[in-house]
């Protein structure tokens, strides 16, 4: 166990991401299709190839999660995953043609002191089709946090955003791992404090291990929006190894939102598009279809708590006058 | 402010229990029809007359939201709040008729030692019918917690549970309130102790001013379910003065239930049916229609997180051998 969400045997990730645009490309490729469902709550989503997620829809699995910055010009994005794994046979088969399903969910960045003409009508090609590509390509057990990949344009309102994962196990020994592009309107952190929201569900110090504030003072239940209506959204994918259908995966993307719920304040807003996907890669089946699935449920929103936390402690401040802190930055002394 | 769901202008709540049965009703009266919608996030729900809520559904407006005990038993509650309300002219007029809007919902609270014959093939009619007209007769700007109402017979895996509620007022002036009957499927407390995950939003000692616990031991997070599939469900209903439409109520809804999240550990599970509904009695408009929207989302997460807290900490335990214990009775001592 490495606490990441590749973890859960059947699942690599890949990032790129183009540093003068401030903005990225991150890549879940499953080994075989997976078993895959969504769940939509915040009010602002961007998204692609998602409805055929629902659990009445025809198509049952899908060979990689694209998470992308970019905003909408991003969701070009799952077209340059699809060209790579068409070379590579993959895909849905009709007839002698085979169509890779890649769902998809961008986040926005485009504010962030990177150079974005295509979004300023400066005409041009946004870079994430071509991010997507060298993403997947990259694609491995191992893969960057913090400012990577989807992430690296991330924000919140109080500190550099980023990539996060985390991983755990049931008491029958089923993996669930998430990962997170942290971009949420409000914090991740308590008030002006180093604390994470998501402190009590921490494991073995894996942002800081600070624990939580035994007393949260009012001025820090003060809400906190970042500006800009659209400029946010927080985009998750959990994953199992347990065989689940599209219906339990469903209610596993609505139950790991809890873990969004309890690492940042607010999620789920009209200003957001907060995210789930929920993927199995069927390798281990559950013996009972209710408790089972219940503790699978509970233990995604544990670590996309987690992955949250750790995405923003993770990160690196971008490189441009007025970015906003890094958490290492303001409190790295504080944590590890 | 009494930190009650009425201050909210425009609502009034009342309650009426069974202590034979072991279990009761909660009706939350609006002055004027309200505009409402609901989101369903848990995985067994029982609803009745929620679907005319969707934001694409003609009817605007409810004349009373119910809550109820007796799992789908109970969903006769809401016709007695109908004949009580038609015979005071309440209703959606179609030509001479009137059709009072009642909405409800239901908690499972079956197997909690009181006399149900009506569940258990021994016939004979529910009393939620009766209770509900009771309910709405008592219906008033002050209302009992804890065990009381549709809390009356409600449980959680580790204590009783119960009917609480909270206020809160946003920057600009707009009441939020909430109301809800906590029986949820996993715990309101952190492992075996009297702190609950709801205590970063506490405010003014209202569930005991313990705070939150500095670090979370491993343990304390290990799943724990009440037995029984289908035993459990948090039902809620969360109230602002401000105009809104349904679109906006059904987002301030699904929103709201990031409240549940915090509070509950797990919520959203295949074992509940929890759910919120949303209602704005319309007395203030809102001057910008996104950020003043998330501020009363925000808010009404927070509301519903402390009412969740507060009913659990007002609860009293039930009369029957091995009932489970209330808050007080176990750590009263160390709260208010």
């Amino acid at each position: 166990m490495r606490n990441l969400i590749t973890d859960v045997p059947g699942i690599h990730v890949g990032n790129a991401h183009d540093p003068a645009a401030a903005s990225g490309v991150t890549v879940a490729l499953f080994e075989e299709p997976a078993v895959a469902s969504v769940a939509v709550l915040g009010g602002a989503p961007g998204v692609r190839d998602t409805a055929a997620l629902e659990p009445e829809m025809t198509v049952g699995a899908v060979d990689a999660i694209v998470f992308s910055g970019g905003s909408a010009f991003g969701l070009d994005a799952a077209g340059g995953v699809m060209s790579v794994l068409s070379m590579r046979g993959r895909g849905f088969a009709i007839g002698a043609a085979r169509v890779p399903i890649v769902p998809q969910a961008i986040l926005f960045d485009l504010n962030n002191g990177g150079l974005k003409p295509w979004a300023h009508g400066g005409g041009g090609e946004p870079p994430h089709r071509r991010l997507a590509a060298e993403a997947v390509a990259a694609a491995a057990p191992d893969f960057a946090l913090g400012t990577a990949g989807a992430g690296y344009g991330a924000t919140t309102a109080n500190l550099k955003g980023g990539l996060g994962t985390a991983s755990a196990v049931t008491r029958k020994g089923h993996l669930v791992g998430a990962l997170v592009a942290v971009n949420a309107v409000g914090c991740t952190t308590v008030g002006d404090g180093p604390h994470f929201w998501a402190a009590p569900y921490e494991r073995d110090g894996e942002f800081g291990g600070l624990g939580a504030p035994r007393h949260v003072p009012a001025s820090a239940l003060v809400p906190r929006f970042k500006g800009g209506p659209g400029a946010n959204t927080t985009i998750a994918l959990v994953a199992t190894d347990a065989i689940l259908d599209k219906r339990q995966a469903k209610r596993l993307a609505l139950s790991a939102h809890d873990g969004l719920a309890r690492a940042l304040r607010p999620a789920h807003a009209p200003l957001d598009g907060d995210i789930v996907f929920a993927a199995a890669t069927g390798r281990r089946p559950i013996s009972d279809p209710i408790y089972d699935l219940a503790e699978l449920c509970l233990l995604a929103a544990d670590v996309l708590a987690r992955a949250c936390a750790r995405g923003v402690y993770e990160a690196t401040a971008l490189p441009f006058p007025g970015a906003l802190p890094a958490w290492k930055d303001r409190f790295g002394h504080r944590g590890g």
